[in-house]
């Protein structure tokens, strides 16, 4: 019986199969309340008046309630989700996933302050994390694969190159602050101003709030605009590659057992 | 006779056929016209004389009714254009298309305020969006039906790497507006300020109106920002890939009597 | 002998062979001259003494000179140039050709004047588009073949995406204008105004010298920022898969007599 | 013994092999100090007490010394690096090499002014150059090597595309001047100036210091806006293709003996 239980609030709190409806419901219910809750959260940045907080408030109350005790659900049935692993593996192994670690700082903020005076409201903010959830509960959950495998099929690549963009950043940051600081010293304050203007101009941004002004900052700048074109280019040719190699390697492994092209039987 | 004369209509409406002079001509017209509405909609945006206005008047009038003329006959002979469908449902398959209730909102605003009093003029812009109209009007149809159906087969991919850009957009507006409201409360009012700093940000178009100046938003912004480099490479990748597999599926239904390779007849 | 002499003229003038010593110096020095006034068309813009304005003049006299009689020859070779056509047609095609054009309008300027009293100095700035010589005189012509091929395969393709993307110009900056002009009267002028910002957002470029203020001209630049990535995404797949396909048909060319594959002779 | 020893010093200060532990630790120590001392040169950039400074110097000071130690090891066991040249040719091509330059710049400033009374500080900073040696020392290794074989295999074209943006950066950038100067002198001073929007417009950075004012001002920088988004394109497309390419080229590598389509035998 205990068990039974056990595995039907399971399945109800995991992402539902077709044909079970409460598992469904469960499912939007939830995610309801998460938009709910960001829809909360945006609303209380514009002034409200103090009815309207009251509201917001209870609103909070309910869904951390609903939260924890979504949570306990999760946790208590995690030797369910890996039933490969022994019942402390499996419960260790949730509990700190990276999913479980948000929905648990989503709840702690209204649990805390109840034991030790500490202000931990802005902790809040991680339940706009938890939108991550809706990644998981669409039907487009095979496309996300696919860019996924592609991010992990070129995960060495695309690391080589944020890594030779993070050393140019740096270099181009200490030099720039060296040749600005002179001139603007309001401006290019240290080697994080200058480290802020690398970036701003690397991913082509350029907000307009720090820039150089003297001839060899503006050589330097160019050069470094032109290599943030680079910084566009490396990546999506290798994602293009990546897309385009994994489409192949799936079309390989529907054809086995014949040639494609000619129909002659493969040994 | 009557249908005779119905279905030479049609064929005068609708994009005309190789030697049908006169719906080429009709074509042309309508196209000619929409631009006319389309230039007279930019000049009016310009300090004018009250005699200028009044011609713009004129021509506005004439091609309304024009417009009337042919929205009414394209939908009189909107059961020729599906003639598979029963005349009921060829209508209003026609009528709630998109394209027909451009046709009727550009019209719309000058039959509406002679029965009730109201001023539906801001709804004449949306004649502009009748020069959509062009698309389906010009030598490169092919192409476009290429670009079309790359979007198409690869609409569950570009549509996840969307929601992931949504959810990092609403999470990072949130977070921003919270660590930059108490030091520019004028700049960061409220979420939707984080928004639009978030989608500027994203896209890479840093207008310069709104920026983070405390270290941790800098930091934030930096992430942002490298992470919308990503927001171009992914869908480009997609789309490479997408017009890659493209060639090579026409490609391969050219090929289907010889293998290409060894010239083995297939079976 | 005066058909000799041309011919070796003409051999000179054009691009030289390869151990054709006189045609390569001749070469190098026209690619000097240009240099060198496209130096002294930027030295001008500096404040000089009289004198270095002089030297400056001295140096574009003689320049114009050279460039007066390469052009002659140039004309007047032109018969070689196109050996299969009539004298006439091959002189008309020759002086109507863009570069010849070019040339020419590079030239005039300094003649006109002592006919007509007509200042044309602003027409000296056409020297610089003679830099574009430089494409052909330089080893990696075969690379530019490559660059070149891609984009007239793709031109169709290119094309309509560039047709969209000037609809959707219009359209957002029609838009815009009609938003943003009752707030800020001053920026957004007119139609012109919203064009501006129209090409601003769309190429990301951003300078932040016009943005909307209101929530609907936020939300509509926004829309139109993310389709400003698809402005990217779209003819960077065209152009990937282009430079793909062109090395794949380059492939297959190579390889007609034997499958590439397993070595049998093609029937 | 003499040469058992100089053998074993060039183990070490090379790159490891898996196993030396020695070799490993030296890497890492040198790594290590590199990082240090980018530290500290971006700690310098900020307010610090003298006392910091002291500590600072003290670090520099150390590090010089075993930089100069490590140079002087690269230098002398030069000839086991290069063990197919004479003695003299290795000794050359080592120290003219691009990371032995940086090597040695890095330490100069230490040395020459005490020979001569000169203030070379300015090239301490040379030193975060050496950071280019993490590259070497990563795990990441192969993918670079495919990154750079990329672009080596794909550098005619590349190059070629950065001639063309080149030249249209010098032309737009004189016409620019020319249009601009009389409305905004002190903005357009020079042609540099306009190289400065150039840069700026067309690598869609746009930081808003400069932009044009004039209605056909406005129009030539929506052209090279415009032209922009073709210098993404063109190098995506190319390194898209190379990225290809070159998983195709290693896949026909590992298929040599037997056709992958019908397993004939290949010859």
């Amino acid at each position: 019986m205990y068990r039974k239980v056990k595995k039907r609030i399971f399945e109800i709190i995991q992402a539902g199969k077709d044909g079970d409806i409460i598992s469904k419901i469960f499912d939007f219910f939830i995610v309801f309340l998460i938009l709910i809750n960001v829809v909360t959260i945006i609303i209380e940045t514009f002034d409200i008046t103090p009815r309207e907080k009251m509201i917001i408030k209870n609103i909070e109350l309910v869904s951390v309630i609903i939260f924890t005790f979504e949570y306990i659900f999760r946790v208590w049935t995690s030797d369910l989700l890996y039933p490969e692993l022994s019942r402390l593996k499996a419960f260790l192994k949730y509990v700190f996933s990276f999913m479980a670690l948000i929905d648990l700082f989503a709840i702690l903020p209204f649990y805390v302050p109840l034991l030790i005076p500490i202000d931990l409201r802005v902790l809040r903010l991680l339940r706009v994390l938890r939108l991550f959830r809706l990644l998981k509960f669409n039907r487009y959950t095979s496309a996300f694969g696919v860019i996924a495998e592609v991010f992990k099929r070129k995960s060495a690549q695309l690391i080589s190159s944020v890594v030779v963009v993070g050393l140019l950043m740096i270099i181009s940051s200490v030099l720039m602050y060296n040749v600005e600081h002179p001139v603007q010293p309001d401006i290019f304050k240290n080697a994080f101003s200058g480290l802020w203007w690398s970036v701003a101009t690397f991913t082509t941004v350029g907000y307009g709030d720090i820039y150089p002004v003297t001839a060899l900052g503006k050589v330097l700048s160019s050069v470094i605009a032109l290599l943030g074109i680079g910084l566009v280019a490396v990546p999506t040719g290798i994602i293009s590659a990546g897309f385009i190699e994994l489409t192949e390697a799936r079309k390989n492994n529907d054809k086995k057992e014949f040639c494609p092209y000619c129909g002659h039987k493969l040994d």
